[in-house]
C-alpha cells in the first residue's frame, strides 16, 4: 500500500523502492510533466512556453543546475524523485533511468509543466464521463495543423488530446476544464477534427482511440506532449524527460491551481510567499533537502530610492 | 488633433511629431511598459517575470536582436515607436532618447508587459472613481515588505499601486480587476497599509499621495515599476525602457485581453494565430515593417512519428 501523501511517496520513489506509473496517486495533488534542457537551450524553451501557456502551462522553472523544486515541493529533488526518467541525445533516446543524480550537470535547467491529471479530475466530478479511463486506455492523442507560436529553435504544431463529451455537458465541461489554466485549460477546439487538421479520429498519432457514441461530440485539449515533441523536433544536444506516465508529484493541490484562476493569479499566490518565508524561520518537519536548493530563499531588499530615473512623472504608473 | 488608430499614432511617434505621454490616446488599446535587456540577462528577466505574474505581466518577448513585436503590434518597430527612451548603464540613467534605434543592439531583447491604463478604463466603465484620475495626479506607488519570488540576479520587494475605492465597490473593484491578470490582476491586498510594510500612506516611494476619505479603503495592486526597480536594482551593464508615462501602444484591444481570462487563456489565442497566418498569405494593409520581422512567421512543421520515445505508453497523457 503507497502512502497518499506527496512527501511520503517522493521518499519512497527516491528510495528506489517504486518506480511505476503515478496516475491515481496522491490524489488530489497536482502531478507535473518533466523537460529538462541545457541552459543555453532554456532561454528559448521558457520563451516557447510563455508563447504557448495551453499545451506548455509552467508550473515552475529550476534554475541552472539546482533540483529542488522550491514552490512546489520544496525539500523535493528533481533528480531523483521521479519514478524513471528517458535521456535524449539529439533528439534520440539513449537511456531509461530511475535517477540522474549521477548524469545531472550544473547547467541543466528543470521545467515543471501542467498535465492534464488535475482537469480530469474535476470532470469527473462533474459527472463528465472520461472515455479512455472507461476504456483503461491512453487518452488519444493527435498531431493538428495548429502552428504552435515558434520561440527560437522551437517551432512545430500543436498536438492535442481528445474526449468524447455528451452533447449536453459540451458547456460544462468547457467551464470546468477554464478554471485550469496550469493545466491546458478550456478546449482549443470543439467538433470537427477535420477543422484542425485530424485527418482520421480514428488514428491517432499518440495513445489509443476510443470510441465516440452517437450523441457526443469529440473536444480537443492541448497537449503537453506538445513541448516535449518540439523539443525533440529540434534535437537538442541534451533532454532529460519523465518516462510516459511517470510523473512527478508536488506538493500542490489541485484546488489551489483552480482557485487562482478565480482570484485572476496566473500561478502565484503571494500570501504564500510571505506566510512560507515565515515558516522557514521556524522549525520544519520532513528531511532537509539531499542538496543546494534552488533559487534563492524569498527575501527583502530595500531598493535605494531609484531617483527621477524610474518615476515621478506623471502617468509613469503602470 | 492626434489619430485614435494605434497605427498611425505609431507612425507619428516614430516620425518624431510626438514625444509625449500616451495616457488617454488610442482609447480601448493596450499599452505596454518597455523594458530591454541584453541576451545574457533575458533567461533570468523571464524567469522573474513567470515566477512574478502580477507585477510583471507579459503581452509579449521580442527575440535577441528583432524590433518588431509581432503579436501584439505586427509592423511596428520597438525601437522607434515609443515616445521617449531611457537608457541606463549600471543602473544609472545616461541618456532619454527619441529612438534608439542607431544604438540598437543584436543581443537586445525586448520585454512588453502590461500597464494598469486597461484595468483603470475597466474600473471606471463600472462607476468606480479614480481618485488619482480626478486629481489629475500620477497614481500613488509604495515599496512593500512582500518579496517577489527571485530569479537569477533579478530579486527585491513589490512595488504597489493604491487606490481609495469606497467600501461598498471594493468587491465590484476586485471582480473587474480579476478579469485582467494580463495588467495586474486582481488587488495584492485591501485594507493596512502597515500590513504589507507600508508605514505611512501619505508619503508614497513613487507618485503622489491622494486623499483617502471617510468611508474609503485602501486598495493594492501589484504595479510594474517592480520589474524596471528590481532591475535597476541589480545595475545590469545596459537597460533601455520606456520614459515614464510615455507607453508603447499596441494594436490589442483591452477587451481582448478581458476575454482570456474568460476563456482560461493567459494571453494566447490560437484561432488567432490561424487567422493570421491565412492572412499574412494575402494582400495586407500598411507600411511593411522597416525592418527584418521578429520570431519566424507561425508555420506548420509535421513532425516526424517520435516513435515509442514521446508516448503509446499507458498513462503518458498530460
Amino acid at each position: 500500500m503507497l502512502p497518499t501523501q506527496p512527501a511520503e511517496l517522493r521518499r519512497i520513489i527516491r528510495a528506489g523502492e517504486f518506480a511505476g506509473v503515478t496516475s491515481g496517486l496522491a490524489n488530489g495533488h497536482v502531478q507535473a510533466n518533466l523537460a529538462v534542457l541545457p541552459r543555453d537551450l532554456a532561454f528559448d524553451f521558457l520563451l516557447f512556453c510563455q508563447r504557448n501557456p495551453q499545451p506548455c502551462p509552467l508550473l515552475e522553472v529550476i534554475e541552472p543546475g539546482f533540483v529542488e523544486p522550491t514552490f512546489t515541493a520544496p525539500g523535493a529533488d528533481i533528480s531523483t524523485d521521479v519514478p524513471a526518467y528517458r535521456i535524449y541525445e539529439n533528439g534520440e533516446m539513449v537511456a531509461e533511468l530511475e535517477s540522474v543524480a549521477e548524469v545531472w550537470r550544473d547547467d541543466l535547467v528543470s521545467f515543471l509543466l501542467g498535465c492534464s491529471f488535475s482537469f480530469e479530475a474535476a470532470l469527473a466530478d462533474c459527472g463528465i464521463p472520461l472515455r479512455h479511463q472507461e476504456a483503461r486506455s491512453n487518452v488519444p492523442m493527435y498531431i493538428t495543423n495548429i502552428p504552435t507560436r515558434p520561440a527560437g529553435m522551437f517551432s512545430g504544431p500543436m498536438v492535442v488530446s481528445m474526449r468524447p463529451i455528451p452533447q449536453a455537458q459540451i458547456v460544462r465541461a468547457v467551464q470546468v476544464t477554464s478554471r485550469f489554466p496550469d493545466t491546458h485549460g478550456a478546449p482549443i477546439h470543439i467538433g470537427d477534427p477535420d477543422a484542425i487538421g485530424i485527418r482520421d479520429i480514428n488514428a491517432p498519432e499518440f495513445g489509443e482511440a476510443v470510441e465516440i457514441r452517437p450523441g457526443e461530440t469529440p473536444v480537443f485539449w492541448a497537449c503537453g506532449v506538445t513541448p516535449q515533441a518540439v523539443a525533440l523536433n529540434c534535437k537538442p544536444p541534451l533532454m532529460i524527460t519523465h518516462a510516459p506516465g511517470k510523473m512527478f508529484i508536488t506538493d500542490r493541490r489541485d484546488s489551489r491551481l483552480r482557485s487562482h484562476l478565480i482570484a485572476g493569479n496566473h500561478d502565484t499566490n503571494y500570501e504564500d510567499i510571505v506566510l512560507d518565508h515565515d515558516r522557514r524561520g521556524s522549525a520544519r518537519s520532513g528531511p532537509r533537502p539531499r542538496r543546494l536548493s534552488s533559487a534563492p530563499r524569498p527575501h527583502v531588499i530595500i531598493l535605494g530610492h531609484p531617483g527621477p530615473v524610474v518615476i515621478t512623472t506623471r502617468d509613469s504608473t503602470s
